[in-house]
């Protein structure tokens, strides 16, 4: 009750795309999680790929797929009409068909009625399950770590996704948890913490991030930021639910203003740090910052790396860009584990 | 869009109830929006009576009603069978039928069917109506107070009542403005602000509280508390949302430890003052906070006023119990609208 379960092995649909922007949600799929994509499949006029083999749903099938993933965003969201055929045919080749788009596949008539008599899903990402709880307040065991932001949509997944796959290769067990549409898929289940009812938010991240053993780590996708005036309400249920040991700040170097809303300066580093370290120890009196994410992607290598120095010796904390790995992110991801 | 409009003249139905504490919101429309009642109805059984007039809907419609509300609670949020013919009577009879109950009237097939069949809208308070934005986080005109707590449940309501009726009788212009299931009742219009998708909270108070009169004062029902651990992000969003050039902080006297998270102690009145303010400068730099609501239901008149008065020298601000009015009370409503 509560998560949304996804099939595990899949085919990825691509549309018509021309734009690799709007294939996010394939890339991210191909990439953090390549044992659960089988193939991919696309329709005349797509001129995008994400390299894996190309297969009809019958033969996705024959391979072990069990679901059809729309990889694509598609403007306003809204299911095309020409993707039809093909989730028909899908689901009547017997996958599950997933979705993380406005408009939902199980309103459209035509796909409920297939999905009913081949006995198969529609799962729509963006819909919450029915059963979160008011949260309880109370502490889990395990250890949880929760990515947080000075704005929104600077790195707060991949981050999470980052950290996580380093913690397993280090061989602690450890666990991505999915928030938004994107980290779902990736993850398989999870939920989409922003579509739920706000009475509901931070019991929704409680049951994210069950109790586990002492060593395991919850790696939690971060939403929105407690600075941004439209979301504020989301980060904040979801830092009191995760009830996070540790959290690391992500920030875009260079963001001045906020996403959408302009004329609200990004804050400090300093400044999101204490704030979250605040209001996160009201359900976690030990939670503490192990570092800085930051998102130097407009930087060559070099001064990626100069940046990274002058921020740590200046922050005091170890600070790394995920996407360019190194002994910088090992620091961080070292100071994340430190007792 | 986006709030929920009631009728504005009404029945209240006080059911079979035998409880007054299962009646409160039937005396909060009595107390607070007498000129929107025109009588009452109950069922046999039924011990409790407002003293408003008793009435059939019939009678009622010819008084000038349109509407019928569910006055009382019931345990569970169900919709009783008992009450269904006299639903049914009071569509037949020209009236709307509003109710707070979890359990949705629209969800009662019977009930849906007469109300298409007589043209009446069957309204449930706690689901909030279609068209609430993402929060612009724009400054808006006109001034707003919001009312803040140290916990649920402890007087937000009251206060914000009591300071709306007093700037009205002051002669300046003032809105209350409800943002839960009796607070909406009693406005007559509002949105339950803990039921709207998570993305809309800040939204929904923005469109709660919209442009108006640069002297015009919107009184905000608060909801929840920053530092309950199931209910925080629900507080801010209202908080962000709102702009707050006042905010009221409520608390009650003697209470240790949060509502239904008895582990979770209550705050101190500065920090909950603090917390506050510095969140609600993100979106209204010229956030402050006019004094402090003491509920001091538990003590007598005189042990009221020596509280009252070491807690405002304490705290250095106007400190009321708006229960009990007097000259305290004038100090903290004269503090609301000092420039």
């Amino acid at each position: 009750m509560g998560s949304i379960e996804l099939p595990q092995r899949c085919l990825i649909f691509l549309g018509e795309v021309t734009d690799p922007s709007m294939a996010k949600t394939a890339f991210g799929l191909r990439d953090w999680a390549p044992q659960r994509c089988v193939g991919e499949y696309s329709l005349p006029g797509c001129t995008v790929s994400t390299g894996l083999p190309r297969l009809t749903p019958t033969q996705a099938r024959e391979r072990g797929a069990d679901g059809f993933i729309i990889g694509v965003a598609n403007f306003g969201g809204i299911l095309a009409e020409s993707w039809i055929p093909i989730l028909l045919e899908a689901l009547g080749a017997g996958l599950d068909v997933v979705s993380g788009m406005h408009s939902r596949l199980t309103d459209h008539a035509q796909l409920s009625a297939a999905a009913q008599r081949y006995g198969r899903k529609l799962i729509d990402v963006r819909k919450p399950a029915a059963g979160i709880p008011v949260a309880s307040g109370r502490k889990r065991t395990g250890k949880r770590l929760l990515t947080v932001g000075t704005d929104c949509a600077l790195g707060k997944k991949y981050t999470a996704l980052a950290i996580a796959r380093a913690l397993q290769a280090r061989g602690l067990p450890a666990t991505f948890r999915g928030t938004g549409q994107t980290g779902i898929m990736i993850a398989g289940a999870g939920i989409p913490i922003d579509a739920v009812v706000a009475d509901f938010v931070a019991g929704a991240a409680e049951l994210l991030t069950p109790d586990a053993a002492p060593e395991h780590w919850d790696v939690v996708e971060g939403q929105g930021s407690l600075f941004h005036p439209s979301y504020a309400g989301v980060s904040l249920g979801l830092l009191h639910g995760t009830q996070p040991d540790v959290i690391v700040v992500c920030h875009e170097l260079g963001r001045t203003h906020l996403v959408d809303v302009p004329e609200y300066p990004v804050p400090s580093l300093f400044e999101t740090i204490d704030l979250n370290l605040r209001l996160a120890r009201r359900t976690n009196p030990q939670a503490r910052c192990a570092g800085i994410s930051l998102n130097t992607a407009a930087l060559s290598p070099s001064e990626a790396s100069n940046v990274l120095e002058e921020h740590s010796s200046r922050l005091r904390l170890p600070v790394a860009d995920p996407m360019r790995g190194g002994p910088a992110f090992e620091r961080l991801v070292q100071a994340c584990i430190a007792q």
